[in-house]
């Protein structure tokens, strides 16, 4: 690991939720598109291997090299039009990017994964709220056994980005993980207890990945729905997902343009 | 994929479950060895990257080439002896492995899991009973959105084996995977709806990266708990562990003897 990105090479977005669960009709392709034009990256079909349903965009923007990836389209469950979304197809997707990128020599320096979430009332998190985030942990791997307990939450830091979040106008907050978009009364419990300001679906299993290849790492999170709130997930999610999209898209552009070249004691 | 498996390259054994809780002073690898030693395969350092935790032991064998991994032990969360248990540890050792032999031009031609399991008595599992997997799903990924509910089961069916069975004398049965070693009442709901006999923490995982890889695949479980029983899992898993280790060890030679040179359909 470098002690600066002075020389950042490569940028990682990881745009899983940005798009996924939008909206059948829409692509989660399409949905990045706005993100992926503005930096002018181009579609690699190289850098996945082309079995896999994985994508990736490169290019460079602002003397800094960007490769952003997506999870693509479920293919092998007879879905249609659902992006494959959650901790395995994320875990997967990052560790195959970073790899691909130390194999060309091209190691990344950042690793940011970008998305929706939940966002707790109880700690101040409300509809729109943009959020960076400080750790991230899960809430459904559930071992009861001695040192098992520890492993399954699987708390990991991400590297401190105050002044990024002071620069974009964004909160702070710990991220927890859930492969249901839902949650039970036994997920909460564990989402309080990681101390978590928003709820995901790939986070963890994203900062796991990060930490496996040493990669500096953080999430970018746009608030859908209030978990500790009074309606269902799916329906205020469904609400505000338009709106919180462009929030997202909105402020992507500007994480870029302040990450880049910078020192990592800057972010 | 090829036709038959009249010249198997190679099987990759994906032995997590085997060894891994089993005990926090009893290391994966050592759990592994009497298999491996058995098979006369070597540990291969080259085949992961050396960042990863993962491990694979190769050779010949029956003029069958074989790959054994495991997920290796857990070093990023400060925990003491713990081995990488669950989807998005197995998920990624998959993808990693069958993408590194497709490299070297020795593609997979049968994947099996082997592990231990949660064996239901409503579908007559008792302890001990060897289980061959017939197909998998997810209890612990609740999506309530359309298309989505169907992705988040993520049912895959898997190779036929029941030849395999008679000969070895295993039962055939669903196998539902979920990251927690309990479950909650709303996993069992959707344990049952996936008509599963056993249940673990890997297999629906490593059934996406075959899928994805078009590599045939099974998984063989020992029981070593019973979900819909009267005993806590941790409490009847511990006491059960070693005959069924022992019972695994026993199974696992015969189905290589078996599967070596055979046709798909032969199985």
């Amino acid at each position: 690991m470098c002690t600066s990105i002075s020389h950042v090479t490569y940028i990682l977005i990881s745009a899983f939720a940005i798009t996924s669960i939008y909206d059948t009709a829409i692509a989660m392709e399409a949905e990045a598109d706005p993100f992926v034009q503005h930096l002018d990256l181009q579609l690699d079909n190289s850098f996945f291997p082309s079995n896999t349903p994985f994508r990736a965009f490169r290019g460079i923007y602002n003397d800094c090299c960007l490769t952003v990836i997506t999870n693509g389209k479920d293919d092998v469950h007879g879905t249609v039009g659902v992006d494959n979304v959650g901790t395995v197809p994320a875990s997967v997707a990052c560790f195959l990017a970073l790899q691909k990128l130390k194999d060309i020599d091209e190691e990344a320096h950042l690793l940011i994964n970008a998305g929706t979430c939940g966002g707790f009332k109880s700690k101040g998190a409300s509809i729109g709220d943009v959020y960076l985030t400080t750790a991230s942990a899960n809430h459904d791997r559930r071992i009861d056994i001695p040192e098992y307990t520890t492993y399954g939450i699987g708390r990991l830091e991400h590297t401190p980005v105050t002044n990024l979040a002071d620069e974009i106008g964004a909160k702070l907050g710990i991220c927890t993980t859930g492969n249901s978009l839902e949650f039970h009364e036994l997920d909460m419990v564990q989402m309080e207890e990681n101390d978590a300001s928003v709820k995901d679906m790939e986070q963890a299993a994203i900062a796991w990945a990060a930490k496996v290849y040493n990669t500096p790492h953080f999430g970018i999170k746009v608030v859908t729905d209030i978990p500790d709130g009074d309606k269902p997930a799916q329906e205020e999610f469904f609400e505000n997902l338009g709106k919180a999209a462009a929030s997202l898209q909105d402020a992507l552009p500007k994480v870029i343009d302040y990450v880049c070249n910078k020192r990592y004691d800057e972010l």
